[in-house]
């Protein structure tokens, strides 16, 4: 840090660089971005921030963070209440919901079971999964989980806690992505789409 | 962007991607990890740009940003004041301040001269340099712009600017950076080092 400048801008550099994707040369750059756009970006910035700290919260219902409780999916009459799909975090649900390929509902799991992290069912939000299914109303729980090692547990795991339900579980195809050239593809992905090919 | 989000999550991330270096991607993520941290992030940098916003500003002497004016090198009395370095940002300066190897004055052009932008010398503080530089106290000016067109064109610029002045005008060195391989460096740098090599 420069030993010139404030307390001020030191702090906002430190606290900058702590956001995901940026270092402490890419924070000392959006300091010096934010002090010169001070009215349009610094600002404006601050109050949000302040504004999302005091009214986001998370859905009691999917884990998802909204302005209200429930949130608008766990509200929104036109979603099919019989559909849930489990996420690991809220950031895959607004994948989800870009892509909007899916009308029902939400389940936001908060991680994923790691034997290496330490991660056990219970700090995942897998026993009100199970209570939400239980209802009776949910007739297919879609396993929207990332195709890691832990990801992978977390479905089987998952699929193990959902079978006394009688709920239907399934699980995103895998395969080659939209777009995706065989040629940079890895060994696993082309194995998988090979495993699960169809008619064409 | 996530529909089912609210609109202060959604304008909190249409904000954080106006920093240099977050595209709409990282910005998500951000948003996320602020609002997964709430104490230990969100509210302290909400709290630290509303002090920068509050305090900082730019010193009336030199250019830079400090919440106090003139700025802390400015009235450093252990800084040499018959020295000036011109930069082109704040961001130069602190990186001048880092490698720690000026103890002079600093002047901040705020831009570089450049004809395919439109900048001309009335939009720098190119005017308030030959004014500081005629009080007679400074000595030499080294003129630490970058080597692209610009910086080279701004340089020639403020040279004969300050030709009438009687003060010395240097520029920093040019040559192979510390660390630099010969094989990974550009043509021009190889050249430049080349012409103005010295007894080993």
């Amino acid at each position: 840090m420069a030993a010139s400048a404030g307390p001020e801008i030191e702090r906002l550099i430190s606290l900058l660089s702590k956001l995901p994707g940026l270092g402490p040369r890419s924070a000392r750059r959006s300091a010096l971005a934010l002090l010169k756009k001070r009215e349009a970006l610094l600002l404006p910035l601050a109050d949000a921030m302040s504004q999302a700290a005091a009214r986001v919260k998370t859905c009691g219902t999917c884990g998802a963070l909204d302005t209200q409780d429930p949130c608008a999916v766990c509200s929104d009459p036109a979603r099919d209440t019989s559909l849930i799909c489990v996420v690991e975090e809220v950031g895959a649900l607004w994948a989800m919901e870009r892509a909007g390929a899916f009308r029902g509902r939400y389940h936001v799991l908060g991680g994923l079971l790691s034997a290496l992290d330490g991660v056990g069912p219970d700090a995942l939000r897998i026993g009100q999964l199970v209570g939400r299914v239980s209802g009776g109303e949910v007739k297919e729980v879609v396993l929207a989980l990332p195709a890691t090692v832990d990801g992978q547990t977390t479905a089987h795991y998952l699929a193990d806690a959902l079978a006394g339900t009688g709920v239907a579980v399934t699980m995103l195809a895998r395969g080659v992505p939209v777009g995706g050239e065989l040629d940079w593809l890895d060994d696993g992905t082309i194995a998988q789409a090979m495993r699960a090919r169809r008619p064409a």
